[in-house]
């Protein structure tokens, strides 16, 4: 590690790689690009929020110099509260984000922190870093692309883009700022790869909004439900403007889609004037035809708006046969089940429900193919990291970049705990260090791999418990031994459980442990684990509880 | 329920409705169609197979004619075992499929079953049914649709099918009997709805074998890998035909790739001499560019052969820079991270990759929209009830059969457990009877909701057990109570745990429970329950233990 090299740090994330958080790092300083939480993987049940390892820049307290946000969506500033709780730095995003890092900061009651609103086209000074925001399209507003003068040279890292020529508010993506840095010289690229599988454009969000007024032309008598992400602020702005455009009201309905849409209007993000709203609590005056419900539940989240409004405990709204569905997103992989559970039950109630495989009722948020070709060939960066991807993106964006010029070797892909160095010549990997994710489960981040791992056997197999009591001295058994199982279940059950309370007598008498303790719980263990094994196939967790009186 | 209707009963599974099996019952007769598993949901941690609940088929045994398979695809023939073994009635089915059900019968030593090979365009007579198979394409060989003829009219079910023009073996779908039939007049059609959403046709499965033609073509001096399921006999075939165009040996790899290659072959359905196929652990010595390994695992099974091969736990194949491995399959939803999983780790072991966002290396072995068309244009049911799919998928299809002239009224979608009763005029729903699910967990089909509940909580919130000593008549407490925790952790877990302990010594010692076990028991239960919730905000399964001595 040199000291005149500039030191790209990956930390934190499960599955994509440079996307949660990134560190920049020379010499005595250090900045970070985003603060992003990822959902639980399949493997850690009970977990609520995954969170990166901060302990690199806890051991590095002094150096950093602040944290910049590229947008608002929770695997980039989801982490947040728990970042600032342990690193009190000064934070830097546009006005959209900050806000929704603020309502986070409120939840969190974490008042005293250094919040920083930036502008598109504005800089700003982090020790060793000069950072220009610039304005760049995804599907929320307000994001930005970074680019960094460093000591070495300039380095451009895309956040979350695509290119939307027709936007449906702000700017297009801002391309000829991106043009002139190029031209300037580009040491080194970090770019988006979710979509780099992808060939051709992503379609502009205006798509949306013209199916969408297909569908309010094609119903006009029936009640319409669109169901999105709070964050899509420029939908709901279609929404609502198609809304005006067919005499009908919007209710909004769901806790971040209340809130986002208030906060958004707010700022003036979101345009709307206030009697073309109506609470949902007050619907039922209003007929179908002139009513929108506008909510959460995309992803057929189980405490949802529109997942309790399909299984009818929603208390104001009882769908029925003269109400349209639009589910307005693609469910995120995994999500597949519950969607499609949620979509099921709409139609039962007799409803019309209209979803992606149907119509286009949503678009990307992320670059294609030609997209990021054009982002490269602007730039033309000497060095390449792709970010934000599984491996398989990853390496396809490498091998995209070197069919557009990048040189062999000249490519790098990083994994969680890579720190690279750059120099106005060279990219390597440096050594790596310590990094890898927090689990958030209620109140603590000190979920580890063993508690995992007993989670996951309980849930496979269940629990014997098996109570014994030890007469002190003599160490003979007292009374009978006690099972007790939770989550397991046999064939004859309880002659499974009568012969095996009898395996565990016999092999306790048989050993005579003089009431080692110890000594007794691992001969429990073994008789029952064998035992059970034999006859049921099965494997429970077996827990000795040995006693001595 | 009158004795003269025809009554189409609808058993077992998850998700999917018409799919695992159907009864049909006239009189004193009944006949099964197909007797298939499916795979336990998310919310059934543990099970390893969910089968049809048979208990009102045992109430009626002495009604029950036989099983006519469609196909031999584990959705339609894998409760078989645990059917015959209550219910020991014979089945029918054709060579391919009858091959795929003795494997599994030899596995569950069930030899005494009563075994019938058909041929497409024979019939049998069971009871009141005269049972006609018809040949139709699907993505496994020997699959048929079936003609019914019954008191009532002609009942005709698809099974699986595709339209396949120019199959890779075999014959076309009889779409040639399939007109006779519809112009003789068909009372009742159940068909299959996988892909009602999807719109035109379903391409040919030679589709798959002209784009790996190319594959093979580009890739000369590279070592091959195809993994897809072992049941794709037609796949197989084209890709053995390839070997031999190329010059290159085939392995098989993983255990059913290996049993179903060799049983396909003993029968005829696929082609090879013995010179082309090298044993897997026999390929060191053959060059790269004369191997393909036909392997399991296409849908990142843990214990499959290629996901094996991708964490390097193979024994007798290291994957590397010089291997191109082809996904030939679709991931099944809900497998998309377990397939995306084992094509990042093969990626990162330098080899190349190819699935199907990639390019046509599979295609689907079900009709689209314009086949299920065809199907209603050939047939013109009077009756119609789409089966094989969720709900919002037989909704389309309902619509989808009124477009081709089915009249209001006369589709009618039916629900696990619904008894529809059809004469030659009318179609109803008639009572409903008790059906459902049976839960397979190693030997035992007894797993229910409790125990699965038991399981969830387990792996969301773990556990703490509470052991506590009375003394018998005074009820004092003996010692100080243990607490022992599973997969639960908080935040400065020593200190929680000591104090746990002091409230419920204390709790007890307030009750003076006097040698209440029960009570004693209630009250470890409620103190520990709240004072780990106020301190932690996590509700782990308590479990007291009290002993008495």
């Amino acid at each position: 590690m040199k000291e005149s090299a500039l030191q790209v740090l990956f930390l934190g994330g499960v599955g994509e790689i440079g996307k949660n958080m990134t560190a920049l790092e020379y010499g005595n300083d250090i900045m970070l690009i985003d603060s992003g939480s990822c959902f639980p993987s399949d493997s850690m049940p009970g977990i609520d929020l995954v969170i990166p390892d901060v302990q690199y820049l806890l051991n590095n307290k002094q150096k950093i110099r602040g944290i910049v946000l590229t947008h608002g969506h929770e695997d980039h500033i989801g982490a947040i509260p728990y970042v600032l709780r342990e690193l009190n730095v000064p934070v830097y995003a546009t006005k959209l984000t900050l806000m929704l890092v603020e309502n986070k900061l409120k939840e969190h009651r974490l008042p005293d922190v250094n919040l920083n609103c930036v502008k598109p086209g504005t800089k700003v000074t982090l020790g060793a870093f000069e950072v220009e925001f610039i304005n760049v399209n995804h599907s929320i507003a307000g994001a930005v692309a970074l680019s960094i003068q460093t000591p070495v040279g300039t380095v451009f890292h895309s956040g979350d883009f695509k290119i939307d020529n027709t936007p449906v508010a702000g700017e297009p993506m801002d391309l000829g700022r991106i043009a002139e840095i190029g031209k300037k010289g580009v040491l080194l690229m970090l770019a988006e790869s979710t979509n780099v599988e992808r060939p051709g454009y992503t379609m502009s969000e205006r798509v949306v909004g013209q199916t969408l007024d297909g569908i309010f032309a094609d119903n006009l008598f029936r009640r319409l439900f669109i169901a999105t992400f709070a964050s899509y602020v420029h939908r709901l702005q279609q929404i609502i403007d198609l809304a005006k455009k067919y005499n009908r009201k919007i209710a909004f309905s769901g806790r971040s889609m209340i809130n986002v849409a208030d906060a958004a209007y707010k700022i003036g993000e979101l345009k709307f004037s206030q009697e073309e709203i109506i609470d949902i609590e007050r619907i039922k005056n209003v007929p179908d035809k002139n009513l929108v419900i506008l909510c959460t539940g995309s992803q057929g989240e189980p405490m949802s708006a529109l997942t309790r409004m399909a299984s009818g405990e929603f208390n104001h709204v009882k769908v029925g046969k003269n109400d349209t569905v639009i589910l307005s997103a693609s469910p995120i992989p995994g999500n597949e089940k519950s969607v499609y559970g949620v979509i099921n039950n709409l139609y039962q109630l007799g409803a019309e429900v209209i979803y992606e495989s149907l119509e286009k009722v949503h678009v990307s948020g992320h670059a294609c193919q030609e997209e990021l070709k054009l982002l490269h060939s602007l730039l033309k960066p000497k060095f390449f990291i792709p970010v934000h991807g599984e491996y398989r993106h990853l390496k396809k964006h490498a091998l995209l970049a070197e069919s557009m010029g990048i040189k062999p070797g000249c490519a790098l892909i990083a994994q969680i705990g890579s720190r690279v160095e750059v120099t106005a010549k060279t990219i390597k990997l440096g050594e790596s260090f310590a990094a890898g994710v927090k689990l958030v489960d209620g109140y603590s981040t000190e979920g580890d791999d063993v508690v995992l791992r007993d989670r996951r056997r309980l849930a496979e197999e269940g629990l014997i418990i098996a109570a014994v009591t030890l007469t002190m001295g003599s160490g003979e058994i007292y009374g009978t031994p006690e099972l007790i199982s939770k989550g397991f279940v046999a064939e004859d059950m309880e002659r499974v459980m009568v012969e095996a309370k009898a395996a565990v007598v016999s092999a306790l008498l048989q050993a005579d442990v003089k009431g080692d303790v110890e000594e007794a719980k691992a001969i429990v263990c073994r008789v029952l684990k064998n035992f059970i094994y034999r006859r049921t196939k099965q494997s429970p967790m077996i827990l000795p509880v040995v006693m001595e009186v």
